[in-house]
């Protein structure tokens, strides 16, 4: 395909897009609802397939498909199930006010929120199938009423055509527009159709340097467009004293784990371990029996991960102490590097940085006010971590200076719980600072990431016949309205 | 002062600013409604003074500022009320359940938004008072719980720095930190201000190019920035044919008046009207009275006024038809061009473009459906108005295909109202897609407005005597809660 073609074929794709995006957008909550539940009934029904899929191209093991299947379509569901409640809509209703006391009288303003219009969705690596096609931001744009162009990750091709045909056989059995989604491959292409003046908002979970890159586009557009960017993050987790004491075995087990749970390329692990110096955590990692190595998702992964792993072992002061050479071998074992606080405030830079695998490092303190130095100097972070004991003064107070910083920096913040793992419900947050996110005030998971692909319009001085029926006094929908 | 002296004094203001964030970020919302309150009704109190300075520096008449006065105290207290009632803090429990269907367990998830950090607020040339020092983008941040810089607008310098002086005084006898307001001058310092890494979010009424400048200068930062830029917008107004029948005079009057309030200098004037070419509006207006002339804000604003009308009034196919060599006097007549919606549809980027000052494009159709092109040839928009006969079945044909294409255009859409004059209160949008603003998802008036100066934060299985009060199951400030 020449570059010409390239084009016209993104342009055909966003076009037949954004004109389902018209249709799609004036379907009624619970019309969508049930398109969007069929999907995830035919997800379900392909997963076998799908998976055989995903296992060939992204080397993660089976039950962690399942896994990830049965979350991915949990979430379709409980989108679904929060547009048909109403309250995502956002619905004030304030009634005309001759006395309003800002000095004139108030019209019958009638707000909500609508969908925002064609989403483009970049899809991540590690989660073949919660990131990408039918992955939380294609659910909560779909679920806005947003059609939506999914750039599929060039680390699943095949999985991403195929779950885009189930989807687009379950869509059009459940009545839904055609072009619902439509997936496209190819790096150019992905820009091509970020510079698309259909497309209204864009999201992205990956590296920092690519989603900085994509950012960039979205903000250089003539029409400049929301870009929702998961790009990097360390996740520090702090150990207290008497924790760290109490429990050096849970520090051990519990943070190889955390860092090697899915080959550790997941967006949460903790990547930066505290620890007071004196405690017996390094020799308690040293001993601790590792899971067997597995591959990582694709070969350029594992070689970016070899060489960022040496560039963090080439500093002086950092040692490895598990592992040691088959941190660097294919596949690779759980590696622990280790360091001192000092170490790490004397060159923040290198020392505080996500290492995509199954590495973590351990940073000891001697003086547990220099965590708060710590945590002054972080970046945005997606989460922090607290180890203290519950019963310990001193823990508590180390505790309660370090949280107000920590709530600054991340988006969630963890107590005596590794932040590995992420419930999709709807409390969550998903997002922080940059570079966690390119837009902090929003979250990627969780139902309240609806939101992003919505924008509030406000009825001023219409008569009933012609409001969207969330906006009638009647209510016919029965849904939340904040009246007055 | 030398340059490096300007940017350690603006060093000096954010730190400064930063310090008092830390404060007031831990403050009650109780306390926080208390200092807010407490502001307002020392503005109230330096009301007369305060106006004579705005008088001097803005040209607006006595009554307007006084009755802007009265709105932006009015914005102070509704939005003081609005954090006391807790709804903002968007706050959402999950408690842990071992059961949860998404496939594991679920922890114990609780979700509110926090303050974002210190804001720069860039103040606009035409509200001394409502988008200004104390105006709308403050009121939120503070109410939020932000320290505020404000970049004061050139046009009113003295103003600014006597608003500032007046919130102050009345925060420290209210208890409040030293720095929760600080006003700074100057284009440079302004930009120095946006690129300092303290600054966690800005805002900005003005033009489109001003605007944009700084959108770029908030997202090239190592750290980008959320940036609320309200930009520009032409609000265009359609008059169906059976109303334009009905009610010329509405049409000649109304129009004259919405356009040349405050002299046409308001965000929400309807720079565009369409009327059908066999009315008799043209006549109307034509024999309409003006209101007298009166200066605009400065002669900067006069300048660029003249030069942009001069600009329309050489296309061809463009007639002036009321006010004539007036048009471009100081202080000017109140002005009318006239043009055709072929004309419009064959150069919309001339046409379809702002005119800050009071002057309106009168432009006739012949076929009803050709509003529907113009609709879709539009920028994004603050307002869409459509003026229909409630009994015209045709009017109403006409108006149900425009407003799916206004809908998502504009973030207010009015039906037969002015859209100048704008109300402060819980359903009100001010906002729209680029280039009505920077960030469609927003609105930079009404209650909603302090979201934009807020993120959200979740606390994952943290004991009760380290969550903030509003996160308690026990619920102590009777806030709104959703749980489960």
């Amino acid at each position: 395909m020449t570059e010409s073609q390239a084009v016209a074929s993104i342009e055909d794709t966003v076009v037949k897009v954004a004109g389902a995006a018209t249709v799609w957008a004036a379907t009624s909550e619970a019309e969508r609802a049930r398109v969007i539940r069929a999907i995830a009934d035919a997800l379900d029904a392909a997963g076998d397939s799908l998976i055989r899929i995903a296992q060939e191209e992204t080397n993660l093991p089976t039950p962690r498909l399942q896994g990830e299947l049965k979350r991915t379509t949990f979430q379709l569901r409980i989108f679904a199930e929060t547009i048909e409640k109403g309250e995502y809509l956002g619905v004030i209703i304030d009634h005309a006010d001759p006395e309003w006391p800002m000095g004139a009288p108030r019209p019958d303003l009638r707000r909500m929120l609508v969908p925002i219009g064609p989403v483009l969705v970049f899809s991540a690596s590690n989660f073949p199938f919660a990131f990408s096609v039918a992955g939380g931001d294609t659910a909560a744009a779909l679920a806005a009423g947003n059609a939506v162009v999914v750039k599929a990750h060039s680390g699943h091709p095949k999985l991403s055509d195929a779950t885009a045909a189930v989807i687009a056989d379950a869509a059009a059995r459940a009545g839904a527009p055609e072009g619902l989604l439509e997936v496209i491959h190819g790096q150019q292409e992905g820009v091509d159709a970020l510079k698309h003046p259909a497309i209204k908002a864009a999201s992205f979970t990956g590296s920092i340097p690519g989603g900085r890159a994509l950012f960039d586009i979205a903000n250089a557009r003539p029409e400049p467009i929301p870009f929702y960017g998961e790009l990097g993050s360390v996740n520090p987790a702090f150990f207290m004293p008497a924790a760290a004491t109490a429990r050096p075995g849970e520090i051990a087990d519990g943070y190889l784990g955390s860092i090697t749970g899915s080959q550790g390329q997941l967006c949460t692990k903790p990547g930066l371990l505290f620890v007071p110096e004196d405690s017996t955590v390094v020799e308690s990692l040293r001993v601790a029996t590792s899971p067997s190595p597995a591959p990582l998702l694709n070969e350029r992964i594992q070689e970016s991960y070899v060489r960022e792993l040496q560039r963090i072992q080439a500093v002086e002061g950092v040692d490895t102490i598990k592992s040691g050479d088959n941190s660097l071998a294919d596949p690779p074992e759980a590696t622990v590097l280790f360091t001192s606080i000092d170490q790490v405030l004397a060159d923040p830079e290198t020392l505080i940085a996500e290492i995509f695998g199954p590495a973590g490092v351990v940073v000891t303190y001697s003086d547990p006010a220099s965590l708060t130095e710590v945590a002054k100097a972080l970046d945005g972070q997606l989460t922090s971590t607290i180890f203290a004991e519950a019963e310990s003064d001193s823990d508590l107070e180390v505790a309660r200076d370090l949280l107000p910083i920590l709530r600054e920096k991340a988006g969630r913040l963890l107590w005596n719980q590794w932040p590995t793992g992420l419930s999709v419900t709807y409390a969550q947050q998903h997002g922080g600072p940059y570079p966690a996110t390119t837009a902090p005030t929003t979250t990627a998971v969780g139902t309240t990431s609806i939101a992003r692909f919505l924008r509030p319009v406000v009825f001023q001085n219409f008569p009933e016949a012609l409001l969207p029926a969330q906006l009638h006094d009647s209510n016919p929908l029965g849904i939340p309205q904040q009246v007055n």
